[in-house]
């Protein structure tokens, strides 16, 4: 099918510089965890975007020098050859599909963790850094010598980038870098020509960008990334302050080939991947949508998390920015190009901002999205995003439930060519996500439900029953598949069970009007009373979403949590800057490294995990040997909200694996379990299980993963640098 | 010189089935962040202990397949023939020195987080971990056949590590693992034969074992690293109960080899590597001394943090244990047993017990020690911790100041054969450290100091001046020498300037009575009144220890912080535990998340960092883009501890770099800085820097360090597993 026009602009060629993007997608820079250490991973990773048609793509943050050492974190690196020989494969595989490459020159200062070279970063003005706090990173302060060998360093890499293969050359002025601790005032404290005045401040990015400009210039464009408004106020850099005035200082210097605008500081990161709890599509514009006016002929790039081409074609028609950034909606879609090419842009998996991509970045991982099991497989795995094996066996394969690993599975055996009966004891597909879905500030993850919904349904080999009811074990050995694949969730536990002493809590039941679990909420049981503890040892979005549910309608809610922080795990989605500003204004409490002793008349009886000596005494059976600590705290608690773990609904794949001598006298060749039912994990990872289920389902062992290469050192094998290389000097 | 004889004891041959360790000292399995992805690494890092002579060798813990996946920590692998390459060197390297290499065969179960398999680890019962707190990292519940399953991985990767060169094939009944996962009754359920009843509970643990024993008993010792104690108190495992009789148990099958016994769980780990703060060398030997009586003639392994050879042969003769086990004590010095037996016990480089090795690996990074700077870079950097490569051009040296930093480097240009000259303006050496060791819990620090005293007095070549006075530019300048390491150190903000808002704080002075800096408290400076508040902007040992110092004077001590945990750098530590449990006896209130707004007449203003709107509105000139949070919280304070950034002490070197000029005029070659004066770090990363400086003080360009190898997959290497590998079959 043809494109619609109303998008042919979306698909007009944008100069850069000297480079030409053959439309106006473009992936800005996003950390994935890969690096120059993954090669492989990184190519195919990146290069089934430009396949998807991203006219640009990037490689993440990529470290210039190792002075500026993200590790325990991974950045792309071009530290030397072996970093241009391992990210030149990623240029070849997006120049294959006549994609443009961009590299982000990235160089930390103050906030370089440098656990990998034990370097020392060096910035404006010798301070600690904010973003990693108790770790005593600090930087050392330049004098005018080490800004040029700094300078120094991004030419380096900007060369190396070059031989590598690289089209634009991004200097971030993002993320609080180098740059930005030049041109905030909070981070320079300089008395010299490089701090002081705004232009003072701007001049170490304008040289930078000069630099590059000079040296590799004429065959790649030089670009940046620009936080125009780092959210601070005041403090900090303001869009209609210095934040345009910078914009304006270093677009008439003509230095620069592209802007690419952004929100918020390192800080405030979560304000830039603002996840859809708290940022609706496009939010940042108010922010960025003076830059176009200054830049005038130069091309600005806008993110905003934009999944929709309608939004898309009114950013660009409305004159905000001439491309479309994006990094979330191109990790759920490499594809989303070529859906609105190809006519169908109802096709499109749209990413759900749910973070799960950074939030595994931040735990020093390897990212993953909830959306699209096929990110980070691509190499290691050999799976395209797009493109199924036709299976050579079309088995008939009832699929029980369809949450969403049993919805996923059923898609990709669909895909496959599988004769395929998913089938869904509720009247809506969904699972235990059509609970979430409702929870305070979560409706846009409906999109996981939504879009394979709309595939299903497409499938002329897929059925779906919907509001079945629960099928018994004789009802799947009756069913007449071939094969099975059972996917029938979990549940909250009833009674408080969870990891915190892995059991039972005296006095919480369920059955009782006083205690609910997140289920019984949604399904509309009572909330009796005015003071709701909603006690949290999940730590991801359940019990945060409960406790602000009770706030909206008008309880008093203490969070309790085994933790140390409400919802620890926004740690890592970027979201807990948030949560807690949340928190405070709707008056939630907290009271965090708690536990429940008993719940009994209205009294909550609470103790202090560290409650017990620290020094060890003699052992004696029978005794904790610790002074044993016996304090205890009491909440009035009206009604107890349990968020403290997920039992897996395993009954149904137990019996069935009891009566295995059965299968074959149904004519059933095997019965496989994915999802929560096997094991309660995060929705991404019951997708891919699901996913990964059907994509190896003729392997000779379906129920347990292939081996996917592992891409590392294999002793014996060529080292860059080795041992006796002398350093490039960049000092004057 | 000769071994004192009293020691010969140590060095007995110790039979441990089939294999015979030339003596009885044993590296017990540690952390340290290498895994198989660096061979060469891994190889020199084990293989220099070997060479030190510790007889057993281990690796760190060794994920026996991909569903016990720790990644993003770092295990070693054995999951494939890649794994056994790699592994092979560490084997080779240690049997070269005539040391036996040990494996630590590691299944995690619950606690798996499998962020790069994506697979699912199993465990006795279907529960969430509480050591993985908000990343809902479950297991699934074993039925017989997956118990037989596990046990084949055991197998399959204990054939591996045969084939690698492996001596020692151990199972870990230690850190919570699957085999303890059966062993407790808090994380085991089950009512089939492995539940229930001891018996029935320690059949898996036995069966490994067995298969183990069966599989490869001829030719390996069959191990176990075994925690006798859970420190849980009747809810877990205690010594004089269930614990010992599973050794019991165990012992009376005739399935292993040796037994290396520790206290603590994979939650209590702080107890296993207790940090000097809280646990002094020997302290779970009343946990672990029955253990010997029970096995009789099958040796037993102790752990400590043994330094001292006078313990060690009272552990042995008493009977505790035959052999001596050790990581830290390894990782300060390799050539701890090699000390002992050329009499100079003396020269034993005695760990800290600082736990930076293991706060390194906790945040997904490499090891690194304080006492010992070549740790980890026996390969990369090609540093052998007791050679040095003698100079060609031994220049004078003057090194001014004696702290951490500036003391290493003179011990390392004096071992290489440079005329050094260390001028300390202070009586004493030590630097800043002088303080530190005088903070409650951190004597044992000291060691630090006693190390480098001791050495540096042995070496002809090298003067100490003490009580010197500073020295000025002038000083340095006339004083003769041909190069110059300046190394002055930092000091403790006065003003409240830190990491937060990195402004000093408004009524924040230390030249008024009632704000003081640890320095000035360390020097006898008055703390007025009852009413203490530290305020940690520093989140590492020095606010918790300025908290427990005031308490221990009787004050009423809150500790504020803006981090969102006391002394949040013990996550890493492993001291998270013990410093709540302190804070809770000692009375220590915290405030988390909060920050001074301002301090006057006693009363200290703060705000909480999160007050601000979480949406965000129209971007307007200074105007913060948020509703506006104006609340603040008022404490009573009598006295203002400021632990809120440290502030290099730069002066000296700008100034003698201002005057570079003059520099060959005055037959000065060249001036360098390292440690604190450069920028504030870690107490070894100081050390790191002097000793880094004068590892390489003859390289083009000394000041910067020389390129390392990179140990990482190159494009165009080979990769072990390829795509289309089968799994190898466990499933029975």
């Amino acid at each position: 099918m043809a494109r619609d026009p109303k998008y042919d602009i979306l698909f007009d060629p944008v100069k850069i510089g000297p480079k030409v993007s053959p439309n106006r997608f473009f992936q800005t820079s996003h950390c994935a965890g890969i690096g120059s250490e993954r090669p492989g991973t990184q190519a195919m990773f990146r290069g089934t975007k430009a396949e998807g048609g991203w006219g640009v793509v990037f490689t993440e943050f990529c470290s210039i020098h190792p002075e500026s050492d993200e590790f325990p974190y991974t950045s792309a690196r071009l530290w030397d050859e072996g970093d241009v020989r391992n990210l030149g494969v990623m240029c070849r595989e997006i120049h294959k599909h006549g994609g443009l490459s961009g590299v982000q020159l990235w160089y930390g200062g103050v906030h370089s963790p440098a656990l990998e070279s034990r370097e020392v970063p060096r910035s404006a003005s010798p301070l600690p850094s904010n973003l990693l706090p108790a770790r005593t990173v600090y930087a050392a302060e330049c004098d005018e010598d080490d800004i040029k060998a700094v300078i120094n360093m991004y030419v380096l890499a900007a060369k190396r980038a070059m031989d590598a293969g690289f089209d634009l050359l991004e200097v971030t002025a993002g993320d609080s870098t180098f740059p930005v601790q030049f041109l905030e005032r909070r981070y320079n404290k300089r008395t010299d020509k490089y701090g002081g005045s705004l232009e003072n401040r701007a001049r170490v990015y304008i040289e930078i960008l000069a630099a590059l400009k000079k040296a590799c210039g004429d065959q790649c464009a030089i670009t940046t990334r620009y936080e125009i408004d780092t959210l601070q106020g005041p403090h900090g850099i303001e869009a209609k302050d210095e934040g345009i005035r910078i914009v304006e200082m270093v677009h008439r210097e003509g230095v620069c080939d592209l802007w690419a605008v952004k929100i918020g500081d390192y800080e405030e990161w979560g304000e830039d991947a603002g996840s859809s709890r708290f940022r609706k599509s496009g939010w940042m514009l108010p922010f960025v949508k003076g830059v176009k006016g200054v830049v005038s002929n130069v091309p600005v790039v806008v993110n905003g998390r934009f999944t929709s081409p309608d939004d898309m074609v009114n950013i660009v028609r409305s004159g905000i920015a001439d491309i479309i950034g994006a990094a979330r909606p191109s990790i759920a879609d490499p594809f989303l190009p070529r859906k609105i090419q190809e006519g169908r842009p109802e096709d499109i998996r749209e990413c759900i901002g749910c973070n799960m991509c950074v939030s595994k970045f931040n735990q020093c991982g390897l990212l993953n999205c909830t959306q699209n099991a096929t990110a980070m497989e691509e190499y290691r795995r050999g799976w395209h995003p797009e493109r199924f094996i036709k299976t050579s066996k079309p088995y008939s394969v009832l699929v029980v439930g369809a949450g969403p690993s049993g919805m996923e599975c059923a898609r990709v055996l669909g895909e496959r060519g599988y004769d395929v009966h998913l089938r869904e004891a509720e009247p809506e597909l969904g699972g235990h996500l059509r609970n979430v879905i409702r929870y305070p500030r979560l409706n846009e993850w409906s999109r996981v439900i939504t879009y394979r919904q709309l595939q299903l349904s497409k499938m002329k080999n897929v059925e779906v029953h919907l509001g079945v009811g629960k099928m018994s074990a004789d009802d799947v050995l009756r069913y007449g598949a071939d094969r099975v694949v059972i996917a029938t969730g979990s549940h909250w536990a009833t009674n408080g069970l969870g990891a915190e002493g892995h059991s039972p809590i005296p006095g919480c039941d369920a059955a009782l009007p006083t205690c609910l679990t997140p289920e019984q909420i949604m399904a509309g049981k009572e909330v009796p009373g005015q003071r709701v503890v909603v006690l949290d040892g999940d730590g991801h979005f359940t019990g945060i979403s409960m406790a602000e549910l009770m706030a909206d309608r008008g309880k008093d809610v203490y969070l309790v949590t085994n933790m140390s922080d409400p919802a620890e795990y926004s740690q890592f989605t970027l979201e807990v800057q948030n949560n807690k500003r949340m928190m405070h204004e709707k008056g939630i409490k907290v009271l965090r490294n708690h536990w429940v002793d008993n719940y009994a008349g209205g009294k909550l009886t609470l103790f202090h995990l560290y409650r017990h000596g620290w020094a060890l005494t003699e052992p004696e059976a029978g005794h904790l040997p610790r002074r044993e600590g016996t304090d205890t705290l009491v909440l009035d608690c009206d009604a107890l909200v349990l968020v403290t773990s997920r039992v897996p609904n395993s009954a149904l794949f137990a019996e069935l694996k009891r009566r295995k001598a059965e299968w074959a006298d149904n004519d059933i060749d095997d019965i496989f379990r994915v999802g929560d039912c096997y094991t309660p994990r995060q929705i991404s990872n019951a997708i891919f299980d699901g996913h990964r289920l059907a994509r190896e389902f003729d392997s000779p062992h379906p129920q347990y993963p292939l081996p996917w290469i592992r891409e590392r050192q294999l002793w014996g094998g060529e080292t860059i640098p080795a041992l006796g290389d002398q350093r490039p000097r960049v000092e004057v």
